[in-house]
């Protein structure tokens, strides 16, 4: 096969998105040296940028050079030692991961459990984190698994409960959610960057507060792992420069023109694009006739879960809008495979193109399975555009 | 900064290299998803490439997403559990970062130290394997922080005194110098994209063997990496598909095009390529009245060590060649910092007009600091490769 064969794809199922012609480009500029001081220039623009989006001021920012689980991975390694307790939100796979992630580190993990589908219980974790003592709470900002964003506005004084380091996965929000890590008195953030940075997969946005920093340099045993150590990568995106390991330079040229583009349209523009595509979608899709199973309070944006309807063949119907339409939608995870659709709507592919394109195509592959459509679907979403005051 | 405005670098230090530019082109592909059918057969034919290019049938073989040192860290958290005892052969940096990985996995690590520079002896090594029990044996094919080759025939018989797992380094050979894995009874090895295969970095290529993977699926303790477990990330570049982390999909274009570049090269073309011009590059070296510190017999084609004179700056002869020859080389790492360079000859960058540009260079910087050169750099380098059947 020649990679240059492959079909434009329009992706808009739970991520790669969509990335930009741009940050194509400059993932093709030629390589150079990872000391050479023209990237090193470039790195710390990088960090100057990722805290931007992340909303934070802190010094401990940089782009792990691994995808966003490497990002989960580069946090729980560094803030927890054998022995600590741990307390995770957790309604969907990427909660269920971080608990696994943290017990691979020798953490005592404790889980508060909500239903996938459904936002977290805060009064729930509240108890919880008031009975136990925690060295850090883990929630899932945007679960990519199910479509829930949840609030993180009271979760700092949920974790002071238990004064714990307060940890957020931040992969399916960043950049297309405000994040603000500092503003909610976040400890430690991960992303990755094909959701709603628009840049192909492969690098993983974080952010360390003052305090984990200080938690990190007080810890009592090494890192278990020597590639995701901050304390060593720290000194090679820091002022010190020391090799740690050669930094993916292409992929990181990918990134910085990415962040220009979401730094070029403003995060509070951006946040308010994806807010009104993704109710648009939604117009579109309950015309359709179809069922969205998260409540339209914690509808995360960027990802709508939908459910399949029971006499559809949930699978064909992916498999035929990617060979008939080069349009990529997600299919459920876990308790929701074989029963759900995720669509994205992440960053460049947050357009009202894409919205209508996938709301036709579905329209069309449905009706082959005999599915009848009781309204139309563009003209609901166009209608919801208009509402919100688009073009 | 615009990542379109950095200037062409001729990168001879010790990695990342020149990219060919269909490589740079196959990156700037348009990103599909992780789980599309014709993703996954890019990734079937990688793995057969890969399998190529490493001299082996392992279908435990695939590319890690991250760099060399994840590529190391996947090998040692997967084969080594707690109290595990590990003989290692340390003559430089990547010896003694193996060392350091392997204590993080819990093991009791016996290392057979060499000067850094000179080889490892093996009659020590053998001694040493002799001596104690050991669940693995490492060595470094290529020590890119020394520029010394070891040669591998003899590991598998000295792994054998101590029935020991032989693992291999083979960041700098891979594609530019014989690995052949199969041959030599390696169990586990691992590389890098950005040396002789002339990818940017980002990927790390492994391979276990089959008694490897049963030494895996006998652990008795979880892989204590998530991110790295093989047993994990090799079902989803196996059969069954199961999704793990997002693969870095477009790093794999890149990956797969340099590969497909190397196989239509031919191994031993390339690897003939790369001794004829690292012979003249020491040719032309040794013309310049320059000290090449590695013997002629354990020189690595891929990386010359060359000792800086005394009386020259050799930070500032780095500096120069960049700044007005946009000619990166290496300098020296560990006991070597400030008194060496590395130049590196790897994939792509392996050419005559390189090593007459770098050599050119060479002599002017290093005429502007006093050094009078007792022969011409390049009629030497040019000598040499006619009498090695040049055109």
């Amino acid at each position: 096969m020649e990679v240059s064969s492959l079909p434009h794809r329009t992706l808009m199922g739970p991520g790669p998105s969509d990335v930009d012609p741009r940050v194509l480009r400059a993932l093709a500029q030629p390589t150079i040296g990872h000391l050479d001081p023209l990237f090193l220039q470039l790195m710390d623009e990088l960090r100057e940028m990722l805290q931007h989006v992340f909303g934070t001021k802190n010094s401990t920012t940089l782009a792990v050079s691994g995808t966003g689980s490497a990002g989960m991975e580069t946090c729980l390694v560094n803030l927890i030692e054998p022995g600590d307790r741990v307390l995770v939100g957790v309604n969907g796979v990427f909660g269920t991961r971080m608990c696994e992630v943290a017990r691979r580190c020798g953490a005592e993990v404790t889980a508060v459990d909500a239903p996938w589908g459904q936002a977290l219980d805060y009064d729930a974790l509240r108890a919880a984190a008031k009975a136990g003592s925690f060295k850090l709470l883990g929630v899932v900002h945007a679960e990519t698994s199910t479509g829930v964003l949840h609030d993180l506005a009271p979760l700092r004084a949920i974790a002071d409960e238990a004064s714990a380091l307060l940890f957020v996965d931040c992969v399916t929000s960043l950049g297309g959610v405000a994040v603000d890590l500092d503003a909610h008195g976040i400890d430690a953030a991960y992303s990755g960057t094909q959701k709603c940075l628009s840049c192909p997969p492969g690098l993983s946005p974080v952010s360390f507060s003052p305090r984990a920093v200080d938690v990190m340099q007080r810890r009592k045993t090494k890192v278990q792992s020597w590639y995701l150590d901050v304390s060593l990568v720290g000194q090679y995106w820091g002022k010190e420069r020391v090799y740690h390991h050669t930094a993916p330079i292409n992929m990181l040229y990918g990134l910085h023109e990415a962040l220009r583009i979401v730094l070029e349209e403003g995060l509070p523009a951006r946040f308010e694009r994806h807010r009104r595509h993704s109710a648009a979608l939604a117009a579109g899709l309950t015309a359709l006739g179809l069922e969205l199973p998260v409540e339209s309070g914690a509808r995360l944006p960027p990802l709508t879960l939908v459910a399949a309807p029971p006499n559809v063949d949930e699978a064909r119907v992916r498999r035929e809008l990617l060979s008939e339409h080069n349009l990529e939608i997600g299919g459920g995870l876990g308790s929701l495979a074989g029963k759900a659709w995720r669509i994205g709507l992440m960053g460049s592919g947050c357009t009202e193109a894409n919205v209508i394109q996938c709301l036709n195509a579905l329209s069309a592959m449905l009706a082959r399975q005999g599915w009848s459509t009781p309204g139309d679907p563009t003209d609901a979403a166009r209608a919801s555009l208009r509402e919100s005051g688009g073009a």
